[in-house]
């Protein structure tokens, strides 16, 4: 056992993987990031690691954080995409928060989370949080209705992230924090202008017929098959749909982080399967989970990490 | 049955679903189009859809198509992206080609296959041909080999594109055009500084544990699992492994659009798991697979469709 890790003597290190011992650099490829850079002097203050879609929220969410905790960059320094040079994701550092373009669905979710977890680690960053903040369609609510998630689970409906390994299933259990649930639902606000709900999401692997619309190119299933399927998830608790939370629950999960998953709905699936809500009206949705998310940020900001 | 919907009338139509007849306007949500715009007008003369990884890649790409088929944008027009109020993928028109980024995984594969094989529809295109030009592990060939896939795989061996659609699965076969590979290795040029080798792609779900890497976070299996799962892929003829190309080949089979997978390798998997090549040559051999299907598209392209 060499003296940099601590993967297997330690059952709370965010790895568990001795073969990490055996390298000499490692490159953390799709962040452009590697071991020969100083990631403690890098990212060791990083508290909230928030991740989300698309390159540009997750900017604009950088943007909206360092307004609300009041982070000022060093003059002459402007905030800039650390990844930029890997061309995969995008990622802000706002003094102890780091925001994240995660892409879509497990795959690209599950390159992020693990990626960010070998970061953590070398960077010895101290019981960081982990968020989603992501978009959906849900079973029931409105649109702009915001779903934290208090459960995930496969297509299937299976509470687990399962992908081919070695040529064979290995299965993790996708797991939410409870804690952190009740903490966010604490910071819902009587004046906050949206309504924020809680239940079991199902993450698809696809955003057609794998969420059970009828719009797609190929679709061989009824109105009526569709409808009976949404109402027998609404019956077992599942209030939502989206591509990305079991892998982030399950790896995170596995890692001991604490994380949680906080959606926007975009449309109530149980009216219909398109989304044609204006782009305004969805871009001042999409800010209500991050609301919710940098609330928490600030009430949990030690004084000396602004 | 409308008139507009050919879908279920017409064996040789790229959408087969009869529930397209219902709607009054089709949202592709994350192209950022819709049948409220002349899709006709804007599209109808797109040939070849060729599809990759990375927002940068896919605009350099466009670019150099622009310059290898001498296409001229009217004055004052700039080449721009086209589905970038969405902010999901990068898409590109240089006359008869479309340059579209898709992210990494099936699932943002699957979301961007579909909405382009509804836009061919919609657009009435005539017979185009869709290609990946991607990166990839290799087993047993060195970076910057250029592998066209003749077939491809999930991570269970299996040459089909599975997903859970209404809570079961729902397979389709993975099928790529045998022809297509046939035109493309004889545009190989023996002066051509990089080699050209076809064989089965495996799909994978994950770029550690899921392409049997070492060196995620987490791993339970050993260095002699992994070699002894790579030497059995190698005995089946797969050669290499990435993750987009069972859902690409799935659904462009379903659509009866031709396609071809062409990749370059970044690193040979039974040296290591780490793509620690400099960027720079990284750079260089992500133009490989490029200047093939460049090739094929100047040799493919009429006199009125620059």
């Amino acid at each position: 056992m060499c003296s940099r890790c601590v993967c297997s003597s330690q059952d709370d290190s965010f790895v568990k993987n001795p073969h990490l011992c055996d390298l000499k650099e490692d490159h953390l490829y799709h962040l452009s990031l590697n071991t020969n850079m100083d990631l403690e002097e890098m990212f060791s203050d990083v508290k909230f690691v928030c991740t989300g879609g698309t390159a540009n929220r997750m900017r604009s969410f950088a943007e909206y954080v360092a307004q609300e905790i009041g982070h000022q960059f060093p003059t002459g320094v402007q905030m800039k995409n650390i990844s930029a040079p890997a061309d995969r994701y995008s990622m802000y550092k706002v003094g102890p928060v780091l925001s994240v373009s995660h892409g879509m669905g497990n795959p690209s979710m599950g390159i992020l989370t693990n990626e960010l977890i070998k970061l953590m680690y070398y960077a010895k960053c101290k019981d960081p949080i982990f968020f989603r903040i992501g978009t959906c369609g849900s079973i029931g609510h409105e649109g702009g209705t915001v779903i934290i998630s208090d459960d995930c689970c496969d297509g299937f409906l299976k509470t687990s992230y399962t992908i081919p390994v070695l040529g064979k299933p290995f299965e993790r259990r996708a797991q939410l924090d409870q804690g952190l649930i009740i903490e966010l639902k604490d910071l819902i606000d009587k004046n906050d202008n949206f309504k924020v709900v809680s239940g079991t999401t199902m993450c698809a692997e696809d955003f057609y017929e794998g969420q059970g619309r009828l719009d797609g190119p190929f679709c061989k299933f009824s109105e009526e098959d569709k409808m009976q399927f949404l109402y027998r998830l609404s019956g077992k608790g599942i209030i939502n749909m989206e591509m990305e939370s079991t892998a982030f629950a399950a790896l995170t999960k596995a890692a001991g982080i604490k994380a949680s998953v906080v959606c926007v709905s975009l449309i109530n699936r149980l009216k219909g399967d398109q989304v044609t809500t204006p782009k305004n009206v969805l871009d001042e949705w999409q800010k209500r989970p991050q609301v919710l998310v940098a609330r928490y940020i600030k009430k949990n900001l030690c004084c000396s990490c602004k």
